[in-house]
Formats: structure tokens, sequence, C-alpha cells
């Protein structure tokens, strides 16, 4: 009897990572011993970088396929766009 | 009168980046547009490394340093763990 | 007169990173200052990762964008099979 | 009867990594599937970022360690060009 939506994909492990964040943060404030601080920030990386992959994909899978169905100049719009992204999260 | 510390190194960025983190979940959860989210997810990636290179820089200069200055196998093994956290760092 | 093809997209950048590996090699047999060739590893880095996005680009502009316009399973083989390898190149 | 020298660190992995990348430009000559090529790619640059860590590792054990054994800023400004040839490295 209720309308609740499942969450949006991605949410859960964002709000994972939220916290893992902020444990990093606690870390420091604790005074924690540097490397075991900096392989926790290693894999908030990691993390975050999966999360962007699966974005991605759902985004190639829904947005890009269906300018492709479309056709036209969207569909280029559309993976010169994804490519950008694609860049961005290579390089950080 | 109070003896209140200073926050240590990294304390209020990392607090920053967990915001930054919260909000991209609150895109998700609001259904924004993919590819903004991205640019998102990439920023935050890019600021924890920054915080990762300056607490390594913070321990190069504190813990690699003085144990060089004591001499013997010390430094050896604070290099050796040093190199596989950057090692790990520049994987993720 | 002549039925050269021109060169495929990346070749040459490909061929210039291939020079500027060499140069790396180099650098360390003559015995060049550390952190100026890790500057140069980091330059042949960048520009791998460029031909990589320039590749991908290419390959969703014509091979996703196919299978999606022809419909039925092979888009979404396609698009996870991109992802794969963009998750890869996030990695590397 | 012969004075040479053993290579360098990192010398014959970089020449290996040359042919890598001259193999990846032949791949795009012949027309390889797009994905195989970003795979070899991907290999590459992890290549040369083990490479990078190696040389990074012997630098620190090296210039580092005797720049702090001598004492005064010169272990200071090490420290410092060593954490930004890291963080070129990280965000390569």
């Amino acid at each position: 009897m209720t309308d609740q939506q499942p969450p949006q994909y991605g949410y859960t492990r964002l709000r994972r990572i939220e916290g893992q964040v902020r444990g990093v943060a606690r870390m420091v404030d604790e005074d924690t011993y540097c490397i075991d601080i900096l392989t926790q920030i290693s894999a908030a990386n990691r993390a975050l970088q999966a999360v962007a992959v699966g974005l991605l994909e759902q985004h190639l899978g829904h947005c890009v396929v269906e300018a492709a169905q479309k056709g036209g100049n969207e569909a280029n719009a559309k993976v010169k766009e994804a490519s950008d992204a694609i860049a961005r999260l290579v390089r950080s």
C-alpha cells in the first residue's frame, strides 16, 4: 500500500561512499597512521569510479541507444557528450 | 582558555568531500541528468586525490625524513611502504 | 594515382607515443634526473588515454549506434562490452 | 673482459612498453576490433605506471633519504618535488 519507488541506481552505494569519506575524515581527526588513511582514500576512489562506470553503462544503454534509434544528429551529440564525460572520468 | 586543537591536515576538505558525495547521491535520487552526475563524481575523485597527495607529502616530510635521519633499515621500510601506497593511489 | 589509404584514427599519435616511450628509455639509460623521467611518463600516459578516449568515441559512434539501430540484444551486448572497456581504462 | 654496465632500473621494461605501443599502432593500422585495442592501451598504461612507481621508490630511497640525512631545507625541497611528481602521476 505504498507507492515508494526503489532507489535509483547508485543511490545506496553513494550513501555508503559518503559514510566511507566521513570515516576517512574521522581517521584524520583521530591522527590515524597516514598510510592507513591513504588506503581508505584509494578504496573510496575506486568505489566512486565503479558507480560512475555503472551510471555510464545505464546512460549508454538508454539515452544513447534511444538517440541512435531516432537517428539524425542527436546520436552524434549524445556520443560526443558521453565521450567528454569518459575523458573527465579517465583523467580524474 | 581553550585547548582545542586546529583540525588535522585534510579534515576540513574531507568533510567538504563528504558533502559533495551526499550531493551526488541526492542528484541520483532526484533523477538528475546522468552526465551532470558523472561530472560531480569526477570532481569528488579529483578532490580525494588532492587530499591524498597532500597527506602523502606530509608523511614523506615527517615519517620518512625522520626514519632517514635515524638511518638503518627503518628508512627502507618506510620508503617501501610509501611506494606501495602511491601504487594503490595511482591505480585507483 | 595511388590507392594509399589515409592512416586509421590514432595511428599517427600512437607512433608518436612510441617515440615518446623510446625517449623515456633513453633518459633512463642516460641516467637523467628521476623527476624529469616521471614527468615524461605522465605525459605519455595522458597521450595514451587521449587516444583511447578518441577510439572509444569512434566505437560508440559507429558500432554501438549501428547495433542500436538494428535493435534487439545486440545493442545491450555492445553497451556492456564498451562499459567493461571503460572500466579497464578508468582503473588504468 | 667487458665493462658493460647492467641496464638502469626500468630500461628493459620501457623498451618492452615501446614495443607494446608499436603493437597497438599496428593493431590500429590493421583495423583490429576497437575494444581489443583499448584493452592493449590499458595494459600499456598500467605498465608505464608500474615503471613510474618503481622509479619513484628508487628516488625516495636515494635522493630523498640522502637529502634528509644532510638535513636543512634540502629535504623539504626534495619532498615537495617528489609530491608534485606524484600528483602529476595520479592525475595521468
